[in-house]
């Protein structure tokens, strides 16, 4: 089974049991979500580009977590909306590959507003 | 091949191919995943839950590709870090079963700060 | 003396005594901004509109230190690009009355984009 | 009048007359200055510190705007909380100023989590 599918299949499980249907509206979800971003975000805080490169074990232990946390809310909301999230992002890999073709985006600062 | 390692590999070449490495620590990753993540919640702000619940199909369109540009982020800043992403969202699974017992946390507005 | 500009005095004599504007990147400083923004949020997540409207004492105690610290780190931000930030928010006033006329506004669910 | 007071009763009235407070729940106007913290910072991405320090006049106006609808919504969400946004930010800087003392702060990498 898609890995992706498992862990949806997951949080739906988990959320059943639990009876949190009624809290996972997308805005909830989209509001988490954003809130882990930021958390995520905060372990870079403050440090270099460089110094982000080389997390501490132990920064990186926290890291990972938010991580987790991040794609959790996201397959959650996702599966909320009735969305493809690896088709979704599929798709938008190609469009990007046409927005920023490789022989006008060449370590161009202008461009690399996107992956 | 599973599908977050495709997925991976794709955004790999793609940094490549453009010579995109240099921006992407993992400090401008986690800010651009925080920034599209905004993005997302933005199509459900000043909505309630349950106009949430229904967007248009104009809407959606929109969303799914936020949904996707966070994957996409996603999925770099954790290869930049080493990071198994599948890994650490099912082992945060557990750990949130194990936080939030199923018996004590039946529809309860104290304990759903997690999936 | 202006009272934000009473603020910002305090914010440069602080981050002078601790030898701290090396970290003071506007790059930096909207990083923290926007996590803070995400710690206020978080007050609210999982709560309803009503809910929100109604925190305990011991919330809004909480709730008042983020918003505090929003505020440090905008006008600390401000000061580092040479902004007016109460000039610059009567001016952004000025243009929202433009861009939402009272009668064309009035509880409409598609303007209400800004404040 | 105090600068900050002239704000807020603009914002009343800007939403009075337009029959807005209906959505200015808290919940809402934390996620609205939240999107706007993430607009503000998409300025900086992709920019190196010593970039962020050095905008051009263009961006510099973009900028400005979205400073200004931060601090517009922070202070509409305090008002509906009805908290002295002024009293706490300056409280906040004296609790800063016993957690981070002079002499063991200065230019140290592992305090200025606060400004």
């Amino acid at each position: 089974m898609p890995e992706l599918d498992a862990l949806r299949d997951s949080l739906r499980e988990f959320a059943a049991e639990r009876d949190w249907e009624q809290f996972h509206s997308p805005k909830n979800l989209a509001m988490a979500l954003s809130v882990e971003a930021a958390e995520l975000m905060e372990h870079f805080q403050w440090r270099s580009e460089e110094q982000s490169r080389h997390p501490t074990a132990e920064e990186l232990a926290g890291i990972r977590e938010e991580l987790a946390d991040v794609l959790l809310y996201l397959v959650r909301l996702a599966d909320q909306l009735g969305v493809d999230l690896l088709e979704s992002a599929q798709a938008k890999i190609l469009v990007n590959a046409s927005k920023y073709p490789v022989d006008k985006s060449r370590g161009n600062s202008r461009k690399y507003t996107e992956i």
